[in-house]
Formats: structure tokens, sequence, C-alpha cells
């Protein structure tokens, strides 16, 4: 089975850059042809109809230009039914446009049901008359905070089905310091330093083809030196760099994230793509150009920086 | 609006008991009436009657026995959409049997994403023609990993909807430890003390009618030392105590999770009361009894504790 990682180092060579388009669905805020479609609270099938038409624009504008895309799973999950309907909906048609999928659900709990999670999102669940795959994606966001033990679940799923994850390690906001970036008294390192310490351990043991390890890190585009050294400490791991956009990250401050080959990260943009369109009246190709367009100057100011970086 | 913390404690003095039944749906472990009901992994239906089918039969035995009882997230996600419609017809039981429900999601990320999974649990979700509840439970956990920023918008809702959170402080898994244990280098403190004093001070400042907050804590039955600990320094939050039964937790461990009022914490036990039914082909009303008396002896056991700790 080709790795996660393989798989994903792939994909970013034939699009030629490591960049994400984030799908958060806020239905307020979509052109007045998809929320359009809604009835009322209880119309399901209106409001995942609405989600998969606004995200089936973005898809078919995106496919050619980025690897991946990432559905933030809060977001569907706000809609109840008809957003679990869309999510999965949204999966199946990013895939079939040779999307790479990650899944931002930052899930975490201890044995049986981290392993119950792992099911869910990257592997299959055992039924009386056979098993069923959830929602299958590629990578999924995995907080450690509940400690080692609880992610190695994750892991083992990642290795059985040739998926990926990316584990948080410092995140983008400004809280991220109040536990991420506490000194430990013994060691005088800070918890995201050990934390990249035993992500880089998991992923030494598991390097793909591309040199890559299925096991990658979160690290925020806002804390340039803070990636500088997580680079250095976990050489094998993709990064899943977000904040860039409307979070105030820019190509500059997340140049630290890629490795002297100009690899081992994807870059995540969500609002700064898809929202923020002005007239609700707009249509669909001028909804979907400008997403285009936005990508576009997305994938340049990435592979600009990628190559300051390089040079 | 009653808070969340007044009306608990009311229903733990009209229970006469602190227990919470934990609601963790296992198929494949389920007796045959109720996993019969699945034709194949599509019969999205078949899924959702299999396990409510099962949970009508636990509610009803435990409805005039405990206070409240315990979705645990991943376990009914593991099942896709049919998971999803029996988490949501699970949660309506149990509220229509007066049951509190805490659901246990172990949710956590940053602003509006924050929000919107706050939305998904607690509150509601905007829609251009109304609005809709998603879940709607009483209280459900989150995990402080991401910094107190990522915890405001959780603790908003509480105050705008009537709602509690119990927030990761120490957990019952023995990987608890790499991350909540460590020593801070400055204040000489550990992490989890240090996230009880940022509990606390939030818990101060939103005191109801009986002496609780709506925000409470997370604080694992197998570590009674650490509880001891946790207990004074977060005087006004309920604890979830999880890790009694299956996990190795008893009466006498959980004892100093109590105040002197014989109040301040729930118990969780999930395995240990729904599962390990040993013939697969056993009626609903051998299933019921077993329930039952599994959960009269937890009652027990509990109660008995509290007294110790009270005498």
């Amino acid at each position: 089975m080709i790795s996660a990682a393989d798989r994903l180092i792939s994909c970013i060579k034939k699009k030629g850059n490591p960049c994400v388009v984030g799908l958060d669905p806020r239905i307020p805020e979509m052109p007045n042809w998809a929320k359009a479609r809604i009835s009322g609270p209880d119309d399901h099938e209106g409001i995942r109809d609405a989600i998969v038409s606004f995200h089936k624009v973005v898809l078919d504008e995106v496919c050619n230009l980025v690897p991946a895309v990432k559905p933030q799973s809060a977001f569907f999950e706000q809609y109840g039914l008809g957003g679990l309907l869309a999510l999965q909906e949204t999966i199946r048609m990013a895939r079939e446009r040779d999307l790479f999928v990650i899944l931002d659900a930052k899930r975490n709990d201890i044995s049986s049901t981290a392993q119950a999670y792992a099911n869910a999102c990257l592997g299959e669940t055992e039924i009386p008359t056979g098993s069923l795959k959830a929602l299958d994606v590629d990578y999924l966001t995995v907080s450690p905070f509940l400690g080692w033990d609880s992610v190695s679940p994750f892991v083992d799923a990642c290795a059985e089905y040739g998926k990926g994850l990316f584990i948080l390690v410092k995140t983008s906001n400004p809280g991220s310091a109040d536990i991420q970036d506490l000194t430990e008294s013994v060691s005088g390192k800070k918890v995201y330093q050990l934390l990249s310490e035993s992500v880089a351990d998991v992923a030494s043991k598991t390097i793909g083809e591309s040199g890559y390890s299925s096991i990658g890190a979160v690290v925020g585009a806002t804390y340039p030196n803070e990636a500088k050294l997580l680079r250095e400490l976990m050489p094998t791991s993709i990064f899943l760099v977000p904040g860039y956009g409307a979070q105030g990250g820019t190509g500059d401050t997340i140049a630290h994230c890629f490795n002297s080959d100009g690899l081992g990260a994807v870059v995540n943009s969500s609002r700064g793509i898809t929202y923020g369109i002005e007239d609700p009246a707009s249509s669909e190709s001028a909804v979907g150009s400008t997403i285009r367009k936005r990508t576009e100057k997305m994938v340049q100011d990435i592979t600009d920086a990628i190559s300051c970086r390089l040079g």
C-alpha cells in the first residue's frame, strides 16, 4: 500500500504547489443560488444541497490548481443531518476530482474511543453484516493533549489503511501560548518542543519512499521562529500550516515550514479563498471566477515564498 | 434562565446520587434483538434502529435511578449517517425521560470554528430561514489544549443557552501524564494545576444558586491524589469523573472528587453497565434487568463512598 505521505508528496509535485483550500460551510455567507435551496431548519436535503452546490463550484475551480482541500468538521456538524450529508458528498466530490482530503476535526480521546474516531474518519467500522466507512478521508487532524497512548490508535489506523495524521504541535492562535509554550522544568524545553520530539520519534519509524512520514504536524503560519525550530526537530514530518490569509500569516512567514527540498508542508487558506464575495446575487460563474483568481494568487504567493527559501 | 449547574445539582438531589450511565454504541456487542435490525452497511435506518432500540431499553431502566447519561460521540460517528440519526434520537429519548445529557465529544478548535462546535452541541446555527439546533445537549466535554481563547466561545455559549462544560484537566488514562503532568519551570506547578486555576477563575465568575458553576472539569477516577488537590483548587466546579468500573476506578478512589457537602461530582460508567451481556440471545427484559442491577450496584457503591467521605 502506498503511504499517505508518498501519495500527498506525489500530488504536490504534480500540481506544482502545496496549497490547500479550506472548506468551512457558512451558509449565511454563501451566494443566493446556494442558500436559496433551503426551505427551513428541518430541510436537511436543502441544507445538504446548498453546501454541496457551493462546494461543487469551489472544487471545479480549484481541482486543477491545488493538491488538497481541508473540510472543517465543525462547520458541517453545526448543520446537523444536512451537514453530515454535505460532508460525505463533499469528500466524495473532492476524491472524484483527484483532490486529497484533509479532515480538520482535531479529534482526541483514549483507547477504544480513539479507535472509534479512527474508524469514523480513516478506517472502517464493523457491523454484523460487514463493515462501513463513515467518512474515509486521507488525513485527519488530531490533538495530543490526552497523551501518546491516545494518539496510538490513530497511528495504527494510518498504517492499516494508508492514511495520515497532522498532530497539533503549535497552533496559529494567540492562546496557543497558554499550554503549548509552557517551559518544562527538567528539560527546559517548551511543550511544543517536547511534542515535536514525540512526533518525530513516531514519524522516524514510518518514512516512505518520498522521504516523508504520514505522521505530520500542525504548525501555525503565525509563528515563524517556532516554525524554524520545529522544521529542524521534525525533519520527516509534513506540516499542515493554517493561519495563512485571514489569520495574518503571509508567504514570508510560512517559508520556514519548508525543507531545503522545497517540500515538507501544505499551507491552508479557508475564508480568504471562499468567502467575502461582496454581492450575494453573484452568479455561479462570477463566484467561480473570484475563487479561481484568489487561489491562483495564493499559489503564486506560496510558490514565490518557497523559491526565496530555496534561493 | 436556570444555569446548567443549578439544574444538574437539583437533578442529583432528586435522584439521590451523582451517577452517570455512559452510552457508547458498539453494535457487534449488542444483543441479537438490536443488531438483527441491520440488513447491511448502507442500511442507515437499520443502524439507527439497532442503536435506538438498545438505548431505549437502557434509558427505560436507568431513568428513575440516575440523573444523567453520557453519549460518547465517537461511537456514534463511526456509524456514519445512521450513527448521527441514533445520537439525535438518543438525546431526545433521554430528555423525554428527564435525564441530563452530557455529550462526551472533547471538542476543541479556535475562534469561529470553536463557535461552530458550540453551535452544533450547545446552541443553535443560523440559516437564511431561521435557525436549527443540531444536537442541543446540556453539557459538553471540551479540550483546553489550544488555549483559553479557544475555550471562550464555549463558555459564552453556556451563558447564552444555559448549558455547561466539562473541561479536560486530568484524564483517567496512563498517558495523561505525558502533557497534563509536566511541571512548569517558573511556578513549579503541573500543567493540570495551571489548568485547574484557569478553570476555577472562569467558574468563579459564573456561580449559580446551588453554589456551583456550569464550568466544570474532567478529573479521572484513577488518580485519587490528584483528585484531592484538584477538588481544593476548583471548589465551585462540578467534576465529571470517568474511569469508574471498566478502567479500574472504585468508589474509594472517587471519594476525593466530592466536596464536604456530598456534591460537586458526577461519576460515569459505560461498558461496566451496558456491555458484556454474556448471551447475545438474551431477551429485552433479561438485558434490561442486568442493566438495572448493575446500575443499582454502582449507585450503592458511589453513595457509600460519598457517605464515607462525609463521615
